[in-house]
């Protein structure tokens, strides 16, 4: 097989397999080359996922040595989208009753939700995530995008109690938007304890969701490494119960009497420059 | 940039952008390659995407000529995966109460749903399907990773009339298992009227859900064009309600007394054939 044959097989190899390692002999018996041309192939995949701001390939030694592909969007590509987005929602006509935004032709559109997973997910990449978790019922494709760059499963926990999946924990906890108390359910079998844990969600006001998925993850032992959230409010008025987290963008001002609305980016950039 | 770099280019690009028509003097000016180097990458692209079971570029003649990649799964691959995937539902320990199958760890896993989302979208890949439309919350990313290989948005429908999003559409439908009265809401501004529809998700028993879900997309005039489900019960006291639909597997008994569960291959293999 010709190299850009292989070269064709080889990337969508690794696009659809990120965070696995592979070893090298698997690859020169499928295609049956050498590991010197194997290991070119590598090369040239590596230079343009970093050159196109993708990812890059880890290579590791030893005896039959491996490749992994870890996706990393580029800062510059990530911070270029999030200036996007925020034209995008700065549209009147998403303005909600209570404050909310008109977001699911975003969140309904899975290339864009593909690319808000991999902007998260890259701002995570080094935290050894185990699982990402998220609560019915808009955060789940997010969290699914995010867990497909981080190699990783979802747990979804359930706002209502009609889980047919065997014994459960549920917590009860107050939602900080609406001060209503609200049940949480996640069954047993769902998640591994002591898991490292990063919780996604599409929105976040004052955190009061967030909360309560961290209260009802430590009965699993879980450790929460990351927060990640599509959008978040800037309410004054509330105060913020949640103080790590990741934020693409920030909705600071709805004003339905005025119809006005303004964006922002969110603290993606300055949580980057701090690593 | 020399030929195999730009094949890493090229083929990561098709693979994030499925279905979406592209002008070849878009490559050759990303590139800098002439149109005839850039219309060589493509016959290799297209060549390894069909020797690899992937899907096959379409292109097209015309004065700036364009390109399209169409995600299609080999027949084959789709049977070896559902074969496996059967041996792995055939485990006793994935009972549950009521006839239910424990597959959280298969639709929390993104690659799986992935994989599952392709199949199904292969066999819809002829239909001119304009949205895949879905019911919280298991079918969830199921539905976008089907949307995902055939280039179109997803709706959710929610079961809970807490929907924020403005005037909606609402129906009772009665559930086919339970036999209770439950509601199904739809944003107005969620589905253009007359939109060609595929319903997907994660389980079917009698039809119910997805009666329903017939029922709702009726007032926005949608044409229901698919219904695609991984897994049905052959449930033979309940009547099926719906007749045309695809399923992957199909679980044939599952007794709780005697520990037992046979699963078979569901109806995809002759729907393929019957095209």
């Amino acid at each position: 097989m010709k190299r850009s044959n292989r070269i064709v097989a080889l990337t969508d190899y690794f696009i659809e397999n990120p965070r696995e390692q592979i070893q090298l002999p698997y690859f020169t018996k499928i295609y049956q080359a050498s590991k010197s041309s194997i290991s070119e192939d590598l090369d040239i995949i590596d230079y343009m996922f970093k050159h196109e701001g993708l990812g890059y390939l880890q290579r590791s030694a030893g005896a039959a040595g491996g490749v992994k592909y870890i996706p990393y969007n580029s800062k510059e590509k990530s911070i270029r989208y999030i200036t996007e987005l925020c034209h995008k929602l700065e549209d009147t006509s998403r303005i909600l009753p209570g404050g909310y935004l008109y977001m699911s032709d975003i969140l309904g559109d899975p290339k864009q939700v593909r690319q808000i997973g991999r902007i998260l997910a890259s701002a995570f990449s080094h935290l050894d995530i185990d699982v990402v978790v998220t609560v019915a019922t808009k955060g789940i494709p997010l969290a699914y995008a995010v867990a497909s760059f981080l190699g990783v499963p979802v747990v979804i926990v359930r706002r209502d109690p009609k889980v047919t999946e065997g014994s459960s924990v549920s917590i009860n906890y107050v939602s900080g938007s609406s001060r209503k108390i609200q049940t949480m359910v996640l069954p047993k079998r769902s998640l591994q304890e002591g898991s490292n844990v990063c919780i996604i969600d599409d929105f976040m006001k004052a955190g009061g969701t967030i909360t309560g998925m961290k209260s009802l993850l430590e009965e699993f032992n879980a450790n929460v490494k990351a927060i990640g959230v599509l959008a978040e409010a800037d309410d004054e008025e509330d105060e913020r119960v949640v103080r790590e987290y990741t934020s693409l963008v920030k909705i600071t001002n709805v004003d339905m009497m005025q119809n006005y609305i303004e964006v922002h980016p969110g603290n993606f950039e300055s949580n980057c420059s701090k690593k």
